[in-house]
């Protein structure tokens, strides 16, 4: 399925405003409003907590211990990149520290998500720099075989195309396609149009079972209550 | 094992002095005073550290991906409750977010403990809910079959009956069953008593071989020393 | 490859100046000054983040669901060490908490790294004394099976002879046979030494690439790039 | 939850013709019948493949590493009986080899079921006694701590009382409580029953879709066809 | 990223002759002659040894615990083709059985490759019916939610579309793309051409070391033999 | 701890006969035999059940998804040895199949152990070459950096030095140190030799508990016995 050896220099991105756009909502409820598809594993965690960041996403492809890519996929970083290393098989080594991060940072990267190993994390995280990944590792890597930039990858279970939009934040990743991206926007804004509303009648007392008005299906469903 | 479909509203709770005052102790001291049993497996951790909580248990027991019967176990809940969730498979869905915090915290709970994944983990930290699940995951669920509330459940390994005590902490989770909850917590009042008198001469720089007296013990099961 | 029911007194420790030195590299640079070798596994993970230590190995060696030998090994310890702990089979039993940590403080030790589980970790934390562990777990152990103190021991699938050097820190744990420790001193401030101008470099926008001439080899290794 | 130190003599079995009856179905089978609940997980796999029966539990508690009651079962085991064996802890050893093998089937037992490892794996492939284990490990026990014997136990995340059968075959293990057994028998062998109709329309190229009359609620669900 | 609830009833199938070629290079042999890309996770595995397949790929994207989109599925395959079943979700639930799998096999299905758990292994084994998948589980599941059918899926951490070559046996499972699938056949038939001409040196005792020429390249490396 | 880039041509093999003997035993008596320990990690197991077999071995230290340093090996091995094959980091890459295999195989090694994965397992198992590993995987590998040959490595948890005895079955994998070697065999063959007679004993039904003597210690420990 993967193109080795290439770099992909011009994708189309989802537009800046919808990219952006996404991050206030949050990973949940932007894959609430996907239809609940979209996610990766949830063995991704972010390096520090409390990081939520949308942008789009600018892919590479990586062999296991291996990080040369990463330095080729810097070159491609615009402002407002989010980049996606997907390996092509499983590795927990760490393929990215300090100075790779203020590389990205420098050209505009918002944060990584790598199905693999970072390290550098105390650095990382004074240096704001967030970073989802699956597992954290001072294990170097070596230089020294091609993989490619701006390919679709499968990350961490997810299928990434570049320019696709990256929603992540402490609940996990999302990517939502460049072409639902605004749609996407939409669905989302609208469910939290009345979570408010939603969130005071749940704090004052009032039940799920009555303000969604479930107790009628539940009870077609056959549920019996027993005193 | 289990019924499915049916809610127990009456359970025998117990009293709340004695489930009140074990929290201070902490998992690991409760354990300890248990005689070493009784502990969900480790997988389970607090969405944020520092909680420290104990509580009488309701229980709900779901199937993967459905949470509608979380819907239906916020009715029981009582002040001082902690909701125990079982799920009849393996699942790291998020059953759990912010809505249906703010509506258990409503009803006077105490804590979620949940053998399944959860999410709005920062809304959750920012409202001082804790939550001890498997997972963190922005997966949401449906709302489709029956499960049943406040019968016995398995939950992360441990058994647990409708009115047991639970202890959460950093170190993990413990089930005191209600009959032993009273004598449960004067062992661990008598284990923590000479604690303070313990710390202090091991803090002076006397050693547990000479305060346990396992010197003799140990040279009789055959250690030797080599210079 | 165990010698059961021994413990050695006597053990060569790294000199103390090198020892400590080490630390402030990091785990990350020590492990690559070192040739990418000598890395517990990545599931090694500190209870609290920050901790960044150095420090001369004491070891021990346990048996599953038994820290009888933890007593044995707080004698052993001078102030500079950090004891590793081994266990002859899988284990996530919590086999340290705080008294024990108040005894190893006081003994002068540095840290626990310890291939299984701990406990008490907010205690610990408050007390600043760092555990590097595969699971904290309330679960107690008992006190019946002689294991050994100072004998080489794998933990986390590193070797470890006593007096090697322990470095430990936010992305995990390594360990520099005692031999080797001058050189990789040597060799870690080496590479450290150019890391600030490498650093400056890239935060005002210079590539890896360039900085590192890989355009070349990368071309050579038939690197291609598309419009 | 777990009382230690006990052996109950006397428990109440489920009637043999219906312990019996139940291996003929098989786990998935009776699991179905029992309105999907009941199953330990998934990593219980059987040490050979093609064993398929069920039996009356007595159970054993153990605790890590340590397989001394597994002697006390022993006298307590009847002809038709499964042994069912928890650990307090995660473990993996092996706590059943041969010699214990060559007991239980003298005493009458069909098969152990263990949280836990299990070795000589060859041998008793040979003697035709099955095991359901989490792990196969050489990694021996020893015989210093008492568990009990006829408690209810959780094994592998099934509650298991004393006298329900046990149904275990290459699906995996399942664990019918006695009061519900006939009635699970009941409904097992009424769902097998129509099983060969199916099974024989299904292989003659009738299509699920049409013997089981979904097309219209998937209509109904929303289900488009696109050419 | 998945379109929910849609079948897709024309998709552009490999070509018969080159689908069915590939079968005899086997997992491994394709997955070096595309490259070493393409490979499900190596936690895919077979029920049964000794199958080997390939085949064109039908694809289902299925929720948790629900298997209904399979019986959608079941009326797109044609003679030849493999089915892959990829899951929202984690999940180990057993969603395919002997009756499925008597309906695959009657609509000409040679595989099902199931990122999830699978039951009934004994008897797909007689019917010699294979399946690769992440779990084997006797868990039911229920039919209650639309996935769809013959969309782009994920599988085990691979991209496939549908029409794909899919090639499966003991080593793992690999996904072929239908526009490398003819090139890919080549390249696997040339791999394979001068295997037999090696294995017979390397049988008769030459080195790999002098076969390969890689003496030098290991001087050059810097390889040191010491006596 | 490791040396890189070096083959050490001579080294001290245990003698062939002790080394020779030690198979007959299996790795969990040899493991008694030893005081229980010397094993590698539970996961490492057989591609084929029913291998049996000692060696000597001779050691290989390998990088993530590089197995260049396997052809090295290849020329160190004599008749009688078995492989242990070590990783840098965490992998599970097929390192070796069958034309690897065949060229060990005529050199004389016995078998291999890996803790990384294997390919090719069904013409291995044709060959009748045993491979214990911790993973099987098509995914291939680079030959481009240098590891070490017969320097000790650490093999799934196990300390290995070339020379020592290496006792694998269906069980697990045994390390014995040969300085060691001798003595086991003797502890092994005395373990064995009245295993026959408690067989025998057993087998008529007497019990564990008396031909050991434990109901007097079980009694003493406090067990009681409830009608």
């Amino acid at each position: 399925m993967y193109e080795l050896g290439v770099v992909y220099r011009n994708i189309q991105r989802t537009d800046a405003a919808t990219a952006d756009a996404l991050a206030a909502f949050g990973s949940a409820t932007v894959h609430e409003a996907m239809g609940r598809v979209g996610l990766m594993k949830p063995y991704m965690r972010p390096i520090y907590a409390g990081a939520q960041v949308s942008g789009t996403a600018v892919t590479v492809l990586l062999h296991p211990g291996d990080n040369w890519m990463m330095h080729v996929v810097a070159e491609q970083i615009r402002p407002g990149d989010i980049v996606v290393a997907a390996i092509t098989a499983e590795c927990t080594d760490g393929y990215f520290g300090d100075l790779l991060a203020t590389s990205f940072q420098a050209r505009g990267a918002r944060a990584l998500v790598i199905d693999a190993g970072c390290r550098d994390v105390k650095t990382l995280t004074e240096m704001k720099f967030p970073v989802w990944s699956k597992a954290i590792s001072s294990k170097g890597t070596i230089k020294a075989t091609l993989g490619s930039v701006n390919i679709p990858v499968v990350c961490a279970g997810a299928y990434v195309t570049p320019g696709d939009v990256i929603v992540a934040d402490d609940d996990g990743v999302v990517c939502v396609p460049r072409a639902l991206a605004a749609k996407t926007l939409e669905a989302a804004a609208a469910r939290e149009a009345n979570e408010g509303a939603k969130r005071a009648k749940l704090a004052s007392g009032v039940l799920g079972l009555d303000m969604y008005a479930m107790r009628e299906p539940l009870a077609k469903a056959g549920l019996r209550y027993v005193d």
